[in-house]
Parts: C-alpha cells; sequence; structure tokens
C-alpha cells in the first residue's frame, strides 16, 4: 500500500497517553494499516509496555519538542522544529509512503504548519477546514470552513466550496454533491457584503451550487455541502453543540420529572442513548484540513483511544480514495 | 397613561385577521391597555364584527396601503406613504401619548422606516434589532444584533452592547447586565478582524464587559447580553432554532421506537409539551429595534393572536420601564 501508511502526531493534545493506547488498539483492530507516529520515543515505548499489536506496522520517528495550546501557532512551527507536528508535517512533506497525517494538537499551529511546511495544493489558495455534520436524513453535511479562516475574501469561499465538494464527491461518494451558501435568507439577493460577492462566484463555477440556505436548516440534510467563512462555520458548528447539549439536558430533566417510575426511565435511557450518538460529531472522525499537499485530520483536543480509531478509519478512506 | 398607548400595524404580516383577533383579544385580557392601530378600517372593523370588547380603547387609524414581504424596504417606505407601516412610524414618531409600537411585517422595511421615517435616538447609531433567548438558568438573555446589520464596524458592535444593555438592565431588570461578544474562542485575542477591533472598544466601555464568548455557551445564561454583527447573530439565532427542533424530533421519534406501550408515550407527551414551551422563542414576545427615537417591537411574520396577546405585553413592559 504505497503512499497509504497514516501518520500519528502522538503530541500536543489533552492526553497523549488516550492517544498511545489508541494507536495500539488501531493497530489490533484494523487490519494492514501500518502507522507512522512522530514524538518522544522513550515515553511511547514506555506506554506501549504490555499491549499486545503487530509490531512490524509501527514506526516510531523519535522527537522531543511538543507544540502546547498556549503556544503562539506560527512562533510555535518556526521554533519548535524538533516537535512532534513539526516533524510529522516534514514527513507527510516528504515521504511517498504517508498519505494522511492525524493530529489532535493545536489547530491553529497545525494550520499554519500546513501552510509553512507542507504547502498548498498547486494552484491552491488557503487551506479550508471541513467539518462533518450528522444530518437528519441519516447522512452527513460537510461545512467549510469551520474556523481555519476567519477574515476571508469571496474567492476563498469560492475554493472552500470547491475542496469541500470535491471531499463529498470522492470520499463520502456523494453524486453531484449539493453546494449551498449559508447566508441570512434564501432568496438570492440575502446576505452581508462577502457572501454576496461569494454567491456570483459560485453561481458562475461548475459546481452544484443550490443557492443561499439558513442556518435553521443546516442540520436538515437537503444540501450536501455547506460553504461560509471560518467565524461563522465557528459559529454554526459551536452553536448546533451547544443547542443539541442544552435540548438533551432539558428533555431528560423533564422526562424524568413526568416519568412515574424508574421502570418509565429504561426505555427513555436507550432511546437517549442512541441519540448521543447520533449527536456525537466526533464519532465521524475529525474535522478535516483540505488545500494543502496531502489531507490533514484533526482531531479533538480531547481525543480519546476511540477518537484515535474513529480518526485512523477516516484517514485510510481518505486514502483509498485517491483524493 | 400618557405616552403609554400602544401602536399596532395590523397588516403586512402573513395572517393580519390573526393580529386583528389578537387585538380584540389583548382589550378583553389586558386591563386598562390603550391600542391605536393602522390599517384598513373597513377590513378591520369588520373582521371584529361579533367580537365583544372595550371599544373605547380601540382607535383605528384608516390607511389602505399595505407593505408586503416582496417589497424592497426603502422602496416601501419611500413610495408607500400611505401604508399602515409608515403611517404607524409617522404616529409613533408624532404623537406623545403612543409609547411603543408593533408590527410583524417586513423586517427590512421596518428597519428602514425606522430610520427614514421615525428618527435615530439622539447622538444614535444604527438600530438594532435584540432577540430574547431563554436560557437554561430559566432566565433570559439577550442578543443583538439578530439581523438588522449584516456589515458593521466596530463602532457598531459597541452600541449594539449599549443598547442590549440598558435593555437588560431596564426592561428585564437585571443589575449591572454581563455583556459577552461573541467570537470563536473565549480568550482575549480571538476573533476576526471586526470582532478583535469591537473588543477593545467594549473593553474600554462603561459596560460590564466579561470577554469573549463561544456559541456554544449562548444558551448556558451565564451572561446577560451577547453582542456580534447580524450575519452572525441570524446565523447563531436560527442556528439554535433549527437545532431545538431537529434534536426534539430525533428524541420523540427515539423514545417511540424504543416505547413498549402507548401509556409509555404519556408521559413522554407531557414532558415534550412542556419543552416546547421552553423552546419558544415567540412566547418572549418580538424581537425589540433599539436605538430610534422611541422602540420597535417586531413580531414574528407568521404571528397569531397569541403572539399579539405576547408582544403587547411586552410592548407594555417596554413603556413602563421608561426605556
Amino acid at each position: 500500500m504505497a503512499g497509504q501508511k497514516i501518520l500519528i502526531d502522538a503530541f500536543g493534545s489533552d492526553y497523549p497517553d488516550q492517544i498511545i493506547d489508541g494507536i495500539a488498539e488501531v493497530l489490533n483492530q484494523i487490519d494492514g494499516v501500518e502507522l507512522v507516529v512522530t514524538g518522544d520515543e522513550e515515553y511511547i515505548n514506555n506506554a506501549l509496555i504490555g499491549k499486545d499489536f503487530d509490531k512490524s506496522r509501527l514506526e516510531i520517528i523519535d522527537c522531543k519538542e511538543v507544540v502546547t495550546n498556549d503556544d503562539s501557532p506560527v512562533d510555535a512551527i518556526l521554533k519548535k522544529k524538533n516537535s512532534s507536528l513539526s516533524v510529522a508535517l516534514k514527513i507527510l512533506r516528504e515521504r511517498e509512503d504517508v498519505g494522511c497525517m492525524i493530529s489532535a494538537g493545536n489547530t491553529g499551529a497545525i494550520i499554519a504548519g500546513s501552510v509553512l511546511i507542507l504547502g498548498r495544493q498547486t494552484g491552491g489558495d488557503r487551506p479550508t477546514l471541513l467539518t462533518i455534520l450528522p444530518n437528519d436524513k441519516g447522512g452527513v453535511t460537510c461545512l467549510a470552513d469551520c474556523g481555519a479562516n476567519v477574515d476571508c475574501k469571496p474567492h476563498h469561499l469560492l475554493k472552500f466550496g470547491e475542496y469541500a465538494s470535491e471531499y463529498s464527491s470522492k470520499v463520502l461518494g456523494v453524486e453531484n454533491p449539493k453546494v449551498a451558501l449559508l447566508s441570512v435568507g434564501t432568496e438570492d439577493k440575502k446576505g452581508n457584503a462577502l457572501s454576496k460577492e461569494a454567491f456570483k462566484l459560485l453561481k458562475q463555477s461548475n459546481l452544484n451550487f443550490v443557492g443561499n440556505m439558513e442556518a435553521k436548516t443546516a442540520l436538515s440534510g437537503d444540501v450536501d455541502v455547506i460553504v461560509c467563512d471560518g467565524f461563522d462555520g465557528n459559529v454554526l458548528l459551536k452553536s448546533i453543540e451547544g443547542t443539541a447539549k442544552s435540548v438533551v439536558a432539558r428533555s431528560l430533566a423533564l422526562l424524568k420529572k413526568y416519568s412515574k417510575s424508574s421502570d418509565d426511565m429504561k426505555f427513555v435511557k436507550k432511546a437517549f442513548g442512541e441519540l448521543m450518538q447520533l449527536l456525537d460529531f466526533n464519532s465521524q472522525g475529525g474535522a478535516i484540513l483540505l488545500g494543502t499537499k496531502k489531507p490533514i485530520v484533526k482531531a479533538h483536543g480531547s481525543a480519546n483511544s476511540q477518537t484515535v480509531i474513529n480518526t485512523v478509519k477516516q484517514a485510510v478512506k481518505i486514502c483509498e480514495s485517491g483524493y
């Protein structure tokens, strides 16, 4: 599987031990996958003692420095040249046997490093961070940008649409993905200065652009790709997460209030167990940085071993798709 | 009650008959309230036939034109000078016995007319549309701007904070309201070009500014006022509404799936009945346009008679507060 190895930055997240646990589990659960891991080799080997897995499919690249969440993104990339993140980005750029990288570290540093070390796609623009929303139709909707670019020009939004549409089609297998622009109304002329100009560019593009959409239909599954600047995308994503949490908490409190016995709550618990899975955005893997020479999967900073398994599966899918 | 009469634009919404029904109900349910209503007098009188209410507290100002949702906002104000909206705005400006106005019509036209006919507050800037979010603590959080101003400068956001803080304090009775700026992270330096500059102005102001907040905590009740530009505010508000609807639908479907009898669903129905009330943003009345000579309550375009009752109660509260 040339170009199909998955690279993991083992440090920089909240729980590196969870990342390392996940690495051992991946090697046990996913047949044939080969991992390249950057980080403190001694630490990693100690954390792996007593775990049973196929060591021949694990390569550790020793590097001692760690980019933390307190580091300024660009400074971290320029100064910590021997960090697990910087070394991983260099390997991703140089080694043909590596197809995709995963990191749960400092998002800003990953984005800065993706441009400064890995490099943009030929003819590309700014990279975009795409996130996957589980929608009401049981499928998924791509949202780009979800926070990498908080100040955008109209042509950036066009590019986000192109990157995300290609991802939806190649990796998720959606035929002719429907692309919509986030706005304050569905009519063509609604929007702010940025979105009105982006609307024109998207309309003229080769994308299957279906027009403006409102945030209230973000989860409907009516479209495959939502395009917006990273500030709005972040507001949309986080308000979906926050509202879902709030509504679940309020529902459970009221169900408890009106239930007559603990028996009543048994089926409620089952239902809400499944609901939480539906609403668990991390179950889809991580956000994906697109527009760079090779894609990077950004896992949540609080990633646990299960997150590692989910993101490696996602990374394998990306590699196999030829994205 | 000089200056305490409530003015209602009876036309321009989806269901004017519901507005007129609501007017009769208000006069029956709210003691002493006096209404001034603009619109086609013959139509209104016909719709009121057979209804029993205190006619001495209702004044109808006859005007035949109607601003529709298809009208361009500024054109509608400049050309339809005898519309129920334009006439209402003129009355609000000129008559001292009228304290507050309600309309469920074209939002853009209300905002345009509020500047062109009614006029801004002395020393004021653009008017802002404030909406009330029912929060997890059982209280409410003000969000400004929620859609009136989609392209803003930093000083606009400062003004939105000032208007909303004054509303929270005077009308809602919150002592020293906590004001936060919507951003992509809670740290001081997070944000886009607009929010970073607005942050500085808010920090220097006399407001009780508590810093940046993320959309995921919008419903937490941790702050009293959320400040943002109208594009982001609209995305936030609509994604909260859409997500709440989606999560409720998914919950109910799963609860039905796991319930063993129709008896099981009885308490679920009670719980979700109360939940829907908690999540019904219209139960708090309408959005409020602030920064104009007198405040205007903007009811939802699909306002029904209950909405009219809620918004009149809200308008009375605003008048009594001396805002």
